[in-house]
C-alpha cells in the first residue's frame, strides 16, 4: 500500500529531538558520499495575474540507511509584497480551499515501489529546525543556555525548537517587526517548552547576551547588524543573507549545508520584470558567493571539519539550501511511526506501479 | 480532484498523429525559451542484491501553451544481463505484484494544484516515438516511403508510429536478433497499420533501400554499420550510440534532442562496480561528445536550424535524451481528452494539498 498522510499526522509521529538524531546519521551518510542529493531546481514562468510568477521546484534525494529515496516538489504561485518595510516572497494559496502545494514522495529503494506521497510543511519545517539544531549541537558553546529568535512565524518555533532539542536553554527572547506577532509568539513558546520566553522590542534587545541567535524569516535583507555580535556566540539562519556579512568575518567558523548556494533555475523570458522585485537580487533574492569555499555542516558532523576551539569564538550556520535527503531520511522517520500507529490513508500501490517496462 | 490514470487509459485518448501534433507545438516553445526544461538526473546507489543498483531518476518541465508543469519520475532497479550476445541495460520488475515504477505529476501553472498522477509507460512510449516522427517530418525525404525499424520492442513499434504518422508508408521492414520476436512485430504491426511488413534476416537486408531507418533497441552496442547507410536515408534512433559514428560522419544534418548527452548523475561509492556492467562506459552507457554542438530539433523544428537541402543528402536524429516538457504538454493533452471522456479515478485535491505555507 502506498500511505497518505496529512500534516497533522505527521506533527504527531515527528518530535524534534528524533528529528536531530535522523538527521545527525544523515549527515554522516552525507559526509562519505553514501546518501546522495540532486541539487534542488526551480523552473520560472509568468503566473496568471502580473506581478506573480509560477514556480516548480523539485529536489531528490536517496538515504541508502533507511532504504528510502525521495523526491520533493513545490509547485507554487509567487508574488513579492512589501510588508513592515521589508519585501517578502510569498506563496500565493492558489490550489481549491485556497491551499499551497508541496508533496514528498517516498520510493523504497529495496524494490522502487512508491511508499507514501506526503504533503511537504511539517516535515519541510521540522528539517530545517533540525538542520539548525544540529549546527547548534556541533558549534555552540557546551554551556549555551540562552537562545534569541529573529522571526516568528512557523520556521522561527522549529528554529528554537532545534535549539531546545540539542541545549538546556533557560531563557528565550523573539523579536519580529509587529509586536502582536512576537508577542503571541513570546506566549506560546513559554507555554510549549516551559521556559521564560520574552518579546524584545527590538533585534539588538533580542540579541544582548544571547549565547544562540537563530533567524528565521522572509525577510529579503540581512535582519542582524554586524555590530551586535558578541564573543562566544554561535549564529544560525535559514536564509543565508539574514545574518548580514559582517558577521561572517569576524567568525572562527562560517559552516554551510550546501556549496550550491542558489538552486539551478530555469526561467521564462518575460520573467525577468518580476525577478526585479525581489529587491534587484534575481529570483533567489541572494548571492552565491556567501557560501563558496565554507565547510559544510556534514564535514563537521562527521568530525572532518573546522570546530569551535574556545568559548569566545563565534559561530555561524548558513542554512542556504536544502537536500532532498533530507526529505528522504526525515520521511522515512515518519513513516516507520505512522505503519507502527497506524496512521494514514492507504492506496493501492498498484495506482503508482505500471506492468510496462517504461 | 486529482485524476489518476491507469496506461490503458492512456492508451485509449492518447493518438499518435496527435501526439506528433502536440510536440511539434512544444518544440517551438522550447525553441523560443518560452516552456522550460530541467535536464535529467539519476541517483544511483546499490541494491538489495549483488550486482543490482537503485536508480532514482527524475526530470521536470514547464509548458505555459498547456499552462501544465510535470515531474518525471522512475525509480527502478536495475541490472545488466547478456542476452543475445548483446549486454542490456534492465529494468527488474521488483515492486509488488511484479511491477516497475515511473509517475508523471501533472500541475497546474495557474494554480499549482496537482492534476493527476500517471504511470509514465505509455506517456514514455508515445513521446520518444512521436519526437523520433517530429524528426522525420522535418528531416526525412518529402517522399520518403520505406521504412526500415531496427529493434522489435515496445520502443520500436512507438517509432513505427511516429514514421507512419508523418510519412505515407508503403512498405516496412524491421530486424531485431530473435527470429520469433521480429515475425511477431512483423505480424503485429502489418495488420495494425494495414501495410506490408516484412521480417528481415539481418540489419543490412532491413535497411537495404530504405529511406527512413529507425533504431529502438536496448543494446549497448551499435545495431547499424556505417557500410550501409545509403544516398537520401533519414535515421533515427532512441539511444545516441545504436547507429554508430560513421553515419554521424557522413550526414549533412545530424540533430540532437538536446545537448546534454547524459544526465546529471550522482553516484554512490559502491556502484562503480556495476556501471562496469555496462559495457565500460559508466553509468549511462553513453559518450558525451557525439551530441555537443549538434542542431537542437527544437531549432530545426522553429526555422532557425539546418535543414535537408537535396533528396541525397543523409540527415539522422540522435534522440539523445528526454525532456521533461514532453511530459507537460503531452500529459495536458492525455488529461484534456480523459476530462472529456470521463476516464479515470478521481481522488480528493486535498490529499494533495496542504494549508500551511511551506
Amino acid at each position: 500500500m502506498t500511505l497518505i498522510l496529512s500534516n497533522e499526522e505527521i506533527e504527531s509521529v515527528l518530535g524534534m529531538a528524533d528529528c536531530v538524531e535522523v538527521l545527525e546519521r544523515l549527515y554522516r551518510e552525507l559526509a562519505d558520499g553514501r546518501a546522495l542529493v540532486r541539487q534542488r531546481s526551480d523552473i520560472i514562468v509568468p503566473g496568471p495575474e502580473p506581478g506573480t510568477v509560477y514556480g516548480l521546484k523539485s529536489m531528490d534525494g536517496v538515504s541508502p540507511a533507511w532504504e528510502v529515496g525521495a523526491v520533493r516538489i513545490n509547485s507554487d504561485l509567487l508574488h513579492w509584497p512589501v510588508r513592515n518595510g521589508f519585501t517578502r516572497r510569498e506563496k500565493v494559496p492558489a490550489a481549491p480551499g485556497g491551499r499551497w502545494v508541496g508533496l514528498v514522495l517516498l520510493f523504497s529503494s529495496r524494490t522502487g515501489e512508491p511508499l507514501a506521497i506526503l504533503p511537504d510543511g511539517v516535515i519541510q519545517r521540522m528539517r530545517v529546525g533540525g538542520t539548525g539544531g544540529l549546527a547548534v549541537r556541533h558549534l555552540a558553546r557546551e554551556d549555551a543556555s540562552v537562545a534569541a529568535i529573529l522571526g516568528s512565524g512557523w520556521q522561527a518555533g522549529a528554529a528554537l525548537m532545534g535549539a531546545h532539542a540539542v541545549r538546556p536553554l533557560r531563557e528565550v527572547r523573539v523579536y519580529s517587526p509587529n509586536p502582536e506577532h512576537r508577542e503571541a509568539f513570546a506566549r506560546e513558546w513559554e507555554e510549549k517548552l516551559d521556559l521564560p520566553v520574552r518579546s524584545a522590542r527590538s533585534g539588538r534587545e533580542a540579541v544582548a547576551g544571547a549565547d544562540i541567535v537563530l533567524a528565521a524569516t522572509n525577510a529579503l535583507e540581512p535582519v542582524f547588524e554586524g555590530a551586535w555580535a558578541e564573543a562566544g556566540m554561535h549564529l544560525g539562519c535559514v536564509r543565508q543573507h539574514e545574518l548580514g556579512e559582517a558577521v561572517l568575518r569576524r567568525a572562527a567558523v562560517v559552516a554551510v549545508n550546501a556549496h550550491e548556494g542558489i538552486p539551478q533555475h530555469l526561467m521564462h523570458p518575460e520573467v525577468s520584470q518580476h525577478a526585479e522585485l525581489s529587491g534587484g537580487r534575481g529570483w533567489t533574492g541572494v548571492a552565491s558567493d556567501m557560501v563558496e569555499g565554507r565547510p559544510l555542516l556534514a564535514e563537521i558532523v562527521a568530525g572532518r571539519g573546522p570546530r569551535r576551539t574556545s568559548p569566545d569564538e563565534i559561530t555561524v550556520f548558513l542554512n542556504n539550501i536544502g537536500l532532498g535527503a533530507q526529505f528522504a531520511a526525515v520521511g522515512a522517520h515518519v513513516l516507520e511511526r505512522a505503519h507502527a500507529r497506524g496512521l494514514g490513508r492507504e492506496l493501492p500501490t498498484e495506482w503508482f506501479t505500471q506492468d510496462v517496462h517504461p
